[in-house]
């Protein structure tokens, strides 16, 4: 077998069967994939209603301190179930690699999802591999489907958001963004900084089973962070106020936020989930994510209000109000 | 709104929101879509197993003679469902757009997907766009991730075939390889080729009901062609014979295959079903599919037989046997 990806690797023919037998097959391992149909025949999924997502990755570099676009791609696409109350339970994936990629790098993303995957508790069912010519992609894009079980009665959205609610974020904001920056830019040797890349399904059921009916809706903070997935919820007719010095951001994240002038609230996570509550729950889903490893850093950030519909208000240290506006230029571009 | 994709597009911020509501909200819109979940929550699918897959297309040019890169990504995917049994239900979608791809070129493709998706019976309810920098993709990619429920026992699969099974094709092979590779190189301008992409779901189902509980295996003939399709199903313990006269091939598409040194048995195909049936039943099979519009051309190509296990053979028009084997280098790359 050849040490690089060949045209031929995406052909349908003898190396396709071997880079599926040899790499895909060997780590994804499970007897679902393994029947190797057009279509994956999922087992009875039980009572619940279907969610179903897609995400696609690209970042650059692949792999970065404290994961890799394997990681990533597994735990984007868990998360996104998981945040609409989903449990995740099957994952496809489509490759798209570039002519010349060496098929070591290839195994280590595989094996990086697998692990990932085995961690989340999901399988990775269908799957589908293509070859471009060299120059026509930046060695490897992945995409991953996934679909997830949610329980009957859960209810969750923006439009269960209700004044009073109070909002809850597992962790530091902005580790993923700033680990990519700087590990891009060169910068990263003398960094502690870690992309936060995890897989939630396990802290948000958790929440969601100490909590029960109290939670009202769920977002991963990820391509332009806290600031986004705030702003998006009050389209939902709510105003949103964040007290800035409850919102924690490690001391490396805003020295090279400084340093790159970027704004940790708008900068990506791949292991954060923002939480509105009904304020009488609010301390028990703390303590419970606190006391679980994703959410030692858990913190109250903030609260739904009536007023100022449609905006979210940020309340400075200095007793000043800023506004969150949506992003609008693209501050970290190929950050997942 | 700027007349060509920018990495903010692809940031999460203002100019993401605005491509998703103008463009791919717009074209595809449907209720579940338009809710705007992390995950789309779709509808009970009542009884019957589910099956799951995925495809990425990475096809240049965009558009060819007969279809585009979006007919394809709908085509492909709900194919690859509706050949294992199942009927193509619900698509994600996720796009990897190249910075600078004119919003236009965008355009066309999300409205071919649309009308495609209508013609198929699918609903596209969630997707994801990412952008990455000018020369970093090579204009546009586009997954596609499809669910189908399979009715109650139905069962098909290569472990299915029996030798004296019949062996049929739906019509001409090759050419959409042909008409991709053509208009590639420039030869397109005086050829009548045009590819086969096609939805064969209905085709599929009309089969079934047809003729129930004949239909042993299907598989549509893409990457790799009839070839290919042929050999994988030898690996579970059969041989198959093929006769060289029965398959259909356009004039057109074998004048190019010999022009251009390939042969039709590996072009690729977007449109071609390839089953496994029944001796009692395939005159049955050949009328239904003939009876509808995209099986006017159908023929009986061969059979599955118990000898030459592991082999298909050709026979020639002269009275000798070939043996077809799988594919072993890159005939067309990036056909799909």
């Amino acid at each position: 077998m050849s040490d690089r990806i060949l045209l031929a690797h995406g052909s349908g023919g003898v190396l396709s069967h071997e880079l599926i037998r040899d790499v895909f097959a060997r780590h994804f391992d499970n007897s679902i994939l393994n029947a190797m149909n057009d279509a994956a025949l999922l087992p009875d999924i039980g009572t619940g209603q279907l969610a179903f997502t897609t995400d696609s990755y690209v970042v650059q570099p692949l792999f970065f301190p404290g994961g890799d676009i394997g990681e990533l791609a597994i735990c984007g696409t868990v998360n996104d179930l998981a945040v609409a109350g989903a449990q995740p339970r099957y994952l496809s994936s489509g490759f798209i690699l570039e002519e010349g990629l060496s098929l070591e790098t290839l195994e280590r993303v595989v094996c990086s999802m697998a692990e990932t995957a085995h961690t989340a508790g999901v399988q990775i069912v269908t799957g589908d591999t293509k070859v471009v010519n060299h120059g026509a992609a930046d060695g490897l894009f992945i995409n991953t489907a996934g679909i997830g079980v949610v329980p009957p009665g859960l209810k969750l959205g923006p439009q269960y958001l209700q004044p009073g609610d109070v909002i809850l974020i597992n962790g530091t904001v902005g580790d993923h963004g700033l680990a990519v920056m700087l590990q891009r830019e060169g910068l990263a040797f003398d960094s502690p900084l870690e992309s936060d890349t995890a897989p939630l399904n396990k802290l948000i059921s958790t929440l969601l089973e100490a909590v029960p009916g109290k939670v009202h809706c769920m977002r991963d903070a990820t391509r332009g962070g806290l600031a986004t997935v705030l702003n998006e919820w009050t389209a939902a007719g709510i105003g949103i106020e964040i007290e800035e010095t409850q919102v924690p951001v490690k001391e490396a994240v805003n020295a090279a936020c400084e340093f790159l002038g970027l704004d940790p609230l708008y900068a990506a996570n791949e292991g954060k989930v923002v939480i509105a509550i009904d304020r009488d729950a609010a301390e028990t889903a703390l303590a419970t994510l606190q006391s679980h490893p994703l959410g030692t850093e858990a913190a109250i950030i903030g609260k739904v209000t009536g007023e100022h519909i449609g905006r979210v208000v940020l309340h400075t240290p200095y007793g000043a109000r800023r506004i969150i506006s949506m992003l609008t230029g693209a501050q970290l571009p190929r950050i997942c």
